[in-house]
């Protein structure tokens, strides 16, 4: 069966066809299995009466990014300010969240010159960033809307919920220039968990923002927006009464890390990394031209090593070094003569994408379009 | 003491004085540690009368080439055909070793127009590939030099060393158009034992590659270079009688995974990711604006965590996500006010260096210049 074969067959596997015709390592992108995933994830969110609102950091596309406000997302996330400007730029954003706080004065410089260019939603979780973004801002006679960062167990950044947060909800909303338009919290910590426990803790991080908001507005201050995001936890999270808004971004790709809930199989994934097999110096071991600077190092609980080999189940990818994947094969595996091409599903593929220049657009197989990876490498 | 102290004092730390006047994060590289690390390698090629052939992996950067080449580096290495197209093409570079097969038309096309500027050496360890390269080159009537990558304990990739090497050889030999010009191995697994067992590991490797280019000239065959190349075995492989040649790549900035052999300390280390903390959510937690996009998730053995973070040995990158550093405190920890900087020796600097676009070139701790890292990303 061919590669170009209807998406709906269960018995699709790989998406690229003429593979033969591309340099690798590359990474393809299928257009109808992208289109699905975003209507499929703008569907999940209408029915919970939720805004969505996607991180870009998966694509890191102006492309994608108009794909998805086409499909109905309010606006974009992102994570660094680097990244607002090239969707602000190039993917006609006019409404964005920096989920991450801006810090030092070249960042607020940077901030102020994209508040004449877009609404901009900046997340904070300390009163030091808010105070010296508030003198910033206050100079300008500018309003600048604020996501206050609530820490619902993931243990990274963020204020924790309750009492923490609704202390510097209030600070907060005492500072000139400064609107406290939400809280949002990210429930990544939910996603490490297995398929029976992820609903439980996703709802309860979702529950326990939903009660920080609540106390908040009992301070007097109004709290419009209460805003979630992780993807495996969007089939959760956002149910939760009180929730406004949901910010998956994997969903557009989905990855091999998705499998773990058994929601996500291989053929949903949209994004792969094409592979040639360079040498064969064992029956047993294969070299393939996509290392750690294609695949990135990041594990995965659903599959062991660093990739899941579309077709080939049974294939490791047991080590990677920058240039080398390192294939243990079980016997008589087919396919990975040198020469060889194969897909490759990454644990992680937001990191794969930042480590490429452009994807390469695949419908039914072939090569329509390139896309460059406009925010890649966007760290500041 | 300032960051601009002279390079020589022990006391030295940071590299960078004037680091709020840059946004963050970014490598900054210490132009007299660079040329120091330079001049090191230079000094030890030469005293065991052996040529030095850098690889460029670490720096990805003309300008650092041009360095390595001034300093009387016989030419350069890379592991990717675009990496040798930027060095011939912006570094002046005119003799490199692509220490990687070439497999497939489109890669074989490239290969043919840079010989048409530059001498290039192709390492090969399969028939087939070697077999592809012959075909294409002689129907040209040009002539590819060839250095067989044999496999001397690391068992990624590379023909047996031996009797599978032997035979290689002779097949190469007789292919029209290629020039067996030496032989390599990259005995890169020495560097992953400690400081007691790295010389006889690295020697072992090296004596395993002299025997087979011994055996390999039995057969009537030429065999001129006999090529190693790894850092942390630098000071041991290629003192074994026989061996022409080395391949280092990362002293030219050194890293967290140096420390290990007790030969490299963080004084030592020219590169460097500056970073700012963006949030403080608890006493013993800061996090940091570099995460894996700007440190990459190599592990090392040589410190806990995903760098070392300078003058402050107690800290632990704990955790990374890709725009966020975890760093756990110890009690009383100054430095990790948000807003506050900090310069992070990454365990592999080779990986960290692929995700940035320039380096910022310091001198007497203030910036002089910035590098572009052309050949960043460089994977085909």
């Amino acid at each position: 069966m061919s590669a170009a074969t209807a998406i709906s067959g269960k018995t699709r596997q790989t998406i690229v066809a003429d593979d033969q015709a591309l340099d690798t390592p590359l990474i393809a992108v299928d257009l109808d299995l992208l289109g699905r995933n975003i209507a499929e994830m703008a569907a999940l969110a209408a029915s919970y009466g939720v805004a969505l609102r996607p991180h870009a950091k998966t694509h890191k596309s102006p492309h994608i990014a108009r794909l998805q406000l086409e499909a109905g997302a309010v606006g974009l996330t992102c994570a660094k300010l680097g990244e607002a400007e090239v969707l602000v730029e190039q993917g006609g954003v006019t409404d964005i969240l920096i989920a991450y706080p801006i810090v030092g004065d070249i960042k607020i410089q940077r901030l102020l010159h994209l508040l004449d260019r877009a609404r901009v939603i900046v997340a904070i979780d300390t009163h030091r960033a808010a105070a010296a973004l508030s003198q910033a801002i206050s100079t300008r006679a500018r309003t600048l809307d604020i996501y206050l960062e609530v820490n619902t167990g993931q243990d990274r950044a963020g204020a924790y919920a309750g009492q923490e947060a609704v202390d510097l909800a209030v600070a907060i909303s005492q500072m000139p220039g400064l609107r406290l338009a939400g809280v949002m919290t990210h429930e990544g910590h939910a996603g490490f968990s297995g398929p029976d426990d992820i609903p439980i803790i996703a709802e309860k991080a979702g529950q326990a923002l939903v009660d920080t908001a609540e106390r908040i507005r009992c301070q007097g201050i109004e709290v419009t927006d209460v805003s979630v995001g992780s993807t495996p936890a969007s089939w959760f999270t956002p149910r939760v009464p009180g929730i406004t808004e949901m910010r998956p971004g994997t969903y557009v790709f989905h990855d091999n890390n998705a499998f773990r809930h058994g929601r996500i199989g291989p053929d949903r994934c949209a994004a792969r990394v094409v592979s040639t097999v360079v040498s064969r110096p064992a029956s047993d071991r294969a070299i393939i031209d996509a290392g750690s600077k294609a695949l990135a190092l990041d594990p995965s609980p659903s599959h062991p090593g660093h990739g899941f080999i579309v077709g080939h189940p049974g294939a490791t990818i047991a080590r990677l070094s920058e240039e080398h994947g390192v294939v243990t094969l079980p016997p008589m595996e087919h396919g990975f003569d040198v020469g060889g091409r194969v897909e490759i599903i990454p644990n992680h593929i937001c990191p794969a994408v930042n480590l490429t220049d452009e994807l390469v657009v695949i419908h039914n197989g072939h090569v329509v379009d390139h896309w460059p990876v406009a925010a890649r490498g966007k760290v500041q």
